[in-house]
């Protein structure tokens, strides 16, 4: 069973957990509701009909790494002809250089479909989109004018070249060197490695972003800078860069992940982006968004283990369920199959919700609400990225049990979404990266009001429930107050030790907080759509889906949410492992 | 870097929490702590020197299919011959037909080494040792003296021939046909899918025990009988039987999984094992050794993937941590990076002490405790199964994040043991179906007597640790009682479901229950460590791996233990979804 776009889903979550109406409402791009709703079937068809169908086909192909070049598997070099001319690429980027300007929230849908139909397909447009971010908030006019046209419509695609064999999550460590030429230009030296589309053959030209540091540069990351360094060069000649290898990998085989080398015959010419030594502010730029989208990959890899897992649980036949009437029931009317599936749609659902918000911060940063949200988006993002991700790793692991022994052969494609899913905790800052990211530079914001904040919007949301009292939320009101106590708790302690500077007392406990921030503000998110539901179903309408969002809202605050208050104790108690001598770990 | 058997740790859990020289005080094999010691060691060098380097090298080459016969990857077929020269494959049976005749704990422990070293080799003397257990149990003496000589001593290897297309986790369904023949023999046709080992170059003789049904059996599982069906038969002739293909996995590649066709030529020629109808009993008499050895085989491969993460942290340097006066750090020194090596650490000590508990129990049953044993095994059974192999998924992947991108790179070999464990929860009977087991069958026993005992052990382990005092436990007596009371108030309403008559309580629980069984059985097992440590210690002992025994119970008991509140949570009052119209799971 291959990937469908829930877009009905999608458009809820929009509308009614992220305030779709209200982002349109101040958006640039005056389209309404209906618009938006269109779009995203459209985008919904074509993640469906064409991306989807590649997915099993990249993973069995792989790509074909010879003499410098990358061959994609059959099907993808038409396959990304056809996203370029629907206008896919330029979704988010604005319309000064031939974007559709609209806004995060809708991108974020589509980057979840491109996603869910094929992660391997998915990361090329948005490694491009990234570096088109870089390129419009810090290049130059010139820089722009040669490069952002062809980037948005994806004509040409883009790269981040930032990691080398010492240098992985510690930039500070790069060596890759940069020297100036007289014309403005710079002549880039160094190698690169587990560079996502360094080298293929769905675009004319390859727009490296790479980092690098320039002679008598400062020590550590205050010495980096940025340079665009493209596959071909303004004249056609080929740049003096080259592929020298690819990986292989636990999964997205077909995204080729490259080795770089840059300067073989003397140095490849690169233009700076944004000014000297200030490289590394350029990447932040980018980082809210890049981040997002990779947990909208978490997300849409989720969603499509979902589909798999349900398809094949209501086909497959074993056992005879208490109180059938049937011999043999499919395997969906066992207890135990029906949480493993309930827990992959409301963990996946949770995630959405929590990714929709953070791009909703993101537009409302442009908007009347400004710094507030842009500081919320800079919350969440650490959240929607790992927290997305790691259930992710979850919910696919899930869909291969729901399959049993078929589950572990990989012509059943269950398999593959597990070995996908599994780069997204680790790319793009591991997940403990986020964690430390989200203890130690988040919660301070605006000195622990943008965090307090949005507790107490969950608490609103968990007073609505109180209020709405319909029966099929169960005990969710109960649950969702007792999960935001324990946020709220481990929020505090965690502050006070930033403030009495002991981040020993507060680093053990980051990816804890992190999985119980994502518990809560995902709980949060369900309630939120069950209330909507709750009220349309007051006010007579008779979509049995409404119901399933109660009963989902409910699944999840009476069975995932009560993890809550085992975190806390870890966070609140448990630290003390850490640097103990006792266990020796340093050998 | 390559599994090295934690050979004095297993003792150390063996003695101190298992139970050993009790165990050797009773066993007819007359050897003391000693002699197991220096039997662990050796094996011990054999799994680390021997099997474990073929790991990497059975993973890359796979098996190889070709007309019938299979092709094991270069260097396991001497190594198989020295397995069987060394005497390892006959640990565990009984002396008559040369085997060793120690003790299930004893075995136990060489499981672990071996599928520690190396899951896909570990497979091919685990499934034979079922095939040895249900044939010295049930088998007629002209029968054992045919065959079980040569499969003790691993001259021959057994298959387990279950499955069938539509037949898995529902052996009701079962199609493959037996029927007799004038000289007591019988003619076996049908088709079986996923037979591990069901063809290979490491052996002379395969015997397959096959599950078939007679001509006129009454229906479902007790219509089924079970044949030793060899692929070769005594006057030298090949049987009628083949392997007709080998599976595409996602993880243990050295391991073949074949699809088998008995029949093509009139009939395979097989020989009833038990009597006629019986063939589930016969099956039931091995699971609880074969279930055990799963969760063994979880084990082995958490600790294989603890040690090379371990290991790379200990090289990999990145960032540096808070207080240190490196500008680089290795990894080890940061806290999310020690947090998660703990993790690793303590679930798989955790899941080693509740299966040595669970051998403990098998070979107690045949001493003066008798059925109280016995049924304490049966208890513990699922729990070691599913536990295990859950954490083994988890521990694993955790491997994977420590080593960062290189940890999606196959060649570092941290993906492999992730893939290779994935299958463990899923073959043997899901985890799903040992949560139903613990739940429905295992809870009632002895009018839930055993469960109680189970539980009442556990207590006197927190008495213990308030007892001993040693501020090193921190809050590890108080966390173990909270457990404890979790887990008591689950049993009590599990049980109570189920003398009401009202599965559809239990069954939604089942699976959140057997977690919660496992963390506070499996930090009951770390605490005793930790007792006899401090112990230890008290008596003047100054060995610094006695601290860190102390160390790792508290650690799990402040930190994965805590999940305990919210499973009873789950348990208690999570349990409405199950069929709950409003998802429409059903379509």
């Amino acid at each position: 069973m291959s990937y469908r776009a829930p877009v009905e889903e999608m458009a809820f979550t929009l509308r009614h957990v992220a305030g779709l109406d209200a982002v349109l409402a101040h958006s640039g791009a005056e389209i309404g509701p209906d618009d938006a709703l269109a779009i995203l079937e459209e985008a919904g068809r074509f993640a469906s009909n064409v991306i989807a169908p590649l997915n099993r086909i990249g993973d069995r192909h792989g790509t074909l790494f010879s003499d410098g070049t990358v061959t994609t598997a059959p099907g993808w070099v038409s396959a990304y002809r056809a996203f370029v001319e629907g206008g896919w690429n330029g979704v988010l980027a604005a319309p000064d250089y031939g974007g559709q300007g609209l806004p995060h929230l809708i991108a974020a849908a589509c980057t979840e479909m491109w996603n869910g139909a094929n992660l391997a397909f998915g990361l090329c447009p948005l490694l491009t989109a990234g570096g088109i971010e870089a390129l419009a908030a810090h290049g130059s006019d010139d820089l722009k004018g040669r490069y952002l046209e062809k980037l948005i419509s994806g004509e040409w695609t883009a790269t981040m070249n930032l990691t080398e064999p010492q240098a992985g999550s510690d930039l500070s460590a790069l060596r890759t060197r940069a020297e100036p030429n007289s014309d403005g230009s710079y002549r880039i030296t160094g190698a690169k490695i587990y560079i996502t589309y360094g080298e293929h053959d769905l675009a004319d030209n390859i727009c490296h972003l790479v980092l690098a540091r320039l002679k008598d540069a400062p020590a550590g990351t205050r010495g980096i800078s940025l340079f665009l360094v493209p596959k071909v060069l303004p004249d056609g000649r080929r740049n003096d860069l080259r592929c020298s290898g690819i990986e292989h990998k636990l999964g997205i085989h077909a995204s080729p992940t490259c080795s770089m080398a840059f300067g073989d015959a003397g140095g490849a010419t690169g233009w700076l982006i944004g000014e000297e030594n200030r490289g590394l502010a350029c990447m932040f730029t980018m980082m809210n968004s890049a981040r997002l989208n990779v947990g909208l990959q978490g997300v849409g890899v989720a969603e499509a283990a979902y589909q798999k897992a349900l398809g094949y649980a209501r086909e497959r036949r074993q056992g005879r369920a208490p109180g059938s009437p049937e011999p043999v029931s499919a395997i969906v009317a066992h207890a135990d199959i029906q949480r493993m599936l309930l827990t992959m749609k409301a963990y996946t659902a949770a995630a959405r919700g929590i990714c929709y918000l953070t791009a909703q911060a993101l537009d409302a940063a442009h908007g009347p609400e400004g710094k507030a949200a842009h500081d919320r988006a800079s919350l969440l993002t650490p959240v929607a990225k790992a927290f997305s991700t790691d259930i992710a790793n979850e919910v696919t692991s899930l869909g291969v049990q729901i399959h049993g022994g078929m589950g572990f052969v990989e012509e059943t494609g269950a398999a593959q979404l597990m070995r996908d899913a599994r780069i997204l905790g680790i790319y793009e800052g591991t997940n403990g990266i986020q964690a430390i990211d989200l203890v130690t530079r988040k919660l301070p914001l605006a000195g622990g009001t943008t965090v307090g904040a949005q507790i107490a919007a969950m608490r609103r949301v968990a007073e609505g429930l109180l209020k709405d009292g319909a029966p099929g939320f169960g005990l969710a009101a109960p649950r969702l107050r007792e999960g935001i106590g324990s946020l709220d708790r481990a929020t505090s302690f965690l502050l006070k030790a930033l403030a009495s500077n002991r981040p020993q007392d507060a680093l053990p406990g980051a990816t804890p907080y992190l999985r119980l921030f994502g518990l809560v503000q995902g709980a949060a998110c369900l309630a939120t759509a069950g209330l909507a539901a709750s009220a349309a179903l007051k006010a007579g309408e008779t979509d049995p889906a409404q119901a399933a969002r109660i009963a989902l809202a409910r699944f999840f605050a009476e069975n995932l949410l009560p993890a809550a208050g085992g975190l806390e104790q870890a966070i609140l108690t448990g630290g003390d492992f850490a640097d103990d001598p006792a266990f020796a770990l340093a050998g």
